[in-house]
């Protein structure tokens, strides 16, 4: 009776928190209970769970004793502010935010890549940028094929990047432009309908934006390698969701062959080829969407590089950019006994 | 009495035909007569230029007679129907089209970048593809820099780029989407409705699309270096107008400093500089449709290889990427005597 995890979603009601509640159930996670937090203006409103409504309930530091499992998609200050909390009262924390992801004692994990950084002793792991999360979807499986040097990314990023009110915002303000009437950009600083424009976050003395930092930073973290030269330029487009990357790829010596890429592509885990030249359809986010493998297509060598090649990658950023990688995350840990079930904790 | 111009527009009707109409008049092209040509599907109806109704006629190749100059908008294939008829009937043909490009004896013109590529003997003059044009003003005035050596280029390529009929079916998707009701695609392979996908031209053997070989080809052409390296993928946005470039150049010695680049692009003729860190307002094709400069921006120092620094470009694709250039580029030969006025010729 009642095996299973205790598991609490912090910032339910977000974009990210509702594709938790699809996930879980899709993939059969054993839970013996859930909760749902989010922020004092959300809390008493209900979302569905396999049919069933769950309250939501405000986020407040006493709010999670009892949970054996906690996923955090409330932002960074709401993680920094809860997270010292849900570990003291014993549950493992996996987050979504960007608040602990550069911790050296943190692990930041994208499971097909490095869920050997987990060790037992770990009670908080970090879930990567979505935007990094795609990328190295795309490339890891190349590392097999020779040692990648730098990496050159141009990004197509969708509004589920920037949440539900983003979401909402490209289509309030699409359907103002529709009807003739005037654009008032309320969450985003620029007109977003029919329009794009460099990511929306602060840039650094060196010119890089907050999301081209995270790419750079947490490639070389969760690849392990502090050396990876990863030029990255970070674009908001009005796509509704799913992220779309322009990569090249370039190794130390001569490029694997366009058909090896091919083949260690279509086997990876999490992975799909998208890439019919003749019918002339590779991976687009409306294909993405709702799919848990990134697409990976326009597989080809770089004419002005011997030693590199080019790929174009979309991935579904509230799936496997964030609900699903926390998810499996969390799998990985119950698989390696770090996060109990109330079976195994009898 | 009647001094000026006889000019003639094929493809009147199309989007850059129209764009025409309004620059001829923005910039005060000493204009005789005009008329206007389309196929015979739109001949009949009337478009309005200075205020008066001018009467669009059918396409055929005796139409050509007592013209001056005529600008070609109507597609590669009748370029190459209608181009001879016109040379031979005394016009200079300025061609919007791919058709005569890559033509060895056929100058490929910018005007800021080569119009001295223009000589007296020329009677055809090809326009440039849209996305090469951009990408070329924004980059062209860094040779004073360095030499160029590698170009990496992704870009973000508006509906206005497919002409007047993608236009509406972005419109139309979009509105049909936002009513719930289905897509279908009549004139793109794909959804494009808050999707975006490789640009829908032919790939090659190389895996390279149509797009992105002319961005290639003519980039090299319109330089004068057959040797420079240009790596493009051409990707179709959901945005309305203006194409948009995320750009590194990769110089063969060190890269000039970001003021040194900030500095040549603000002097440099037909382009404007949109770089503000603080306020992140960088390039925009809302800012840019009916603009006529490239605006440029993101200028900043390349992180991962000290010969490069990256740049974020858009252009309006209908004026600096078609009608703009194709009238700068008859007001080049106006200016050389290439193209004689009736006055000049009494």
């Amino acid at each position: 009776m009642n095996a299973g995890l205790r598991v609490l979603v912090l910032g339910a009601t977000g974009a990210v928190g509702q594709e938790f509640l699809r996930i879980f159930e899709k993939r059969g996670l054993p839970i013996a209970s859930l909760r749902l937090l989010a922020s004092a203006r959300s809390a008493g409103s209900t979302l569905e769970f396999k049919g069933e409504p769950v309250v939501v309930e405000e986020a407040r530091a006493d709010a999670f004793a009892g949970s054996d499992v906690a996923f955090f998609s409330a932002g960074a200050s709401r993680s920094r502010e809860f997270a010292p909390a849900a570990i003291e009262a014993g549950a493992v924390v996996i987050d979504n935010s960007s608040a602990f992801r550069m911790d050296p004692g943190v692990p930041l994990v994208v499971p097909e890549i490095n869920a050997h950084a987990i060790e037992p002793s770990h009670r908080l792991v970090a879930n990567p940028n979505c935007t990094a999360i795609v990328l190295l979807m795309a490339i890891a499986p190349l590392r097999a094929l020779g040692h990648i040097e730098r990496v050159i990314v141009s990004t197509y990023q969708s509004a589920s990047g920037g949440g539900a009110a983003v979401m909402q915002e490209l289509i309030d303000q699409t359907r103002a432009y529709l009807d003739g009437r005037p654009i008032e950009p309320r969450v985003l600083p620029h007109p977003y309908a029919f329009n794009l424009f460099s990511h929306n976050t602060p840039v650094n003395e060196q010119g890089y934006n907050e999301e081209e930092w995270k790419v750079i930073q947490e490639s070389r973290k969760i690849l392990g390698r502090p050396d990876l030269r990863v030029n990255v330029t970070c674009v908001r487009v009005p796509v509704l969701r799913a992220h779309a990357e322009a990569i090249t790829v370039e190794f130390s010596g001569p490029a694997p062959t366009e058909d090896a890429v091919r083949q260690v592509l279509a086997e990876a885990p999490g992975v799909r080829v998208v890439d019919d030249r003749v019918g002339n359809h590779f991976p687009m986010p409306i294909e993405s969407s709702g799919t848990d493998d990134v697409l990976v297509g326009r597989i080809r060598a770089d004419v002005t590089d011997p030693n590199a090649i080019c790929l174009f990658a979309t991935g579904d950023q509230l799936l496997k950019g964030a609900a699903l990688n926390a998810v499996q995350i969390a799998e990985a840990m119950i698989a390696s006994g770090s996060i109990g079930t109330a079976t195994v904790r009898q």
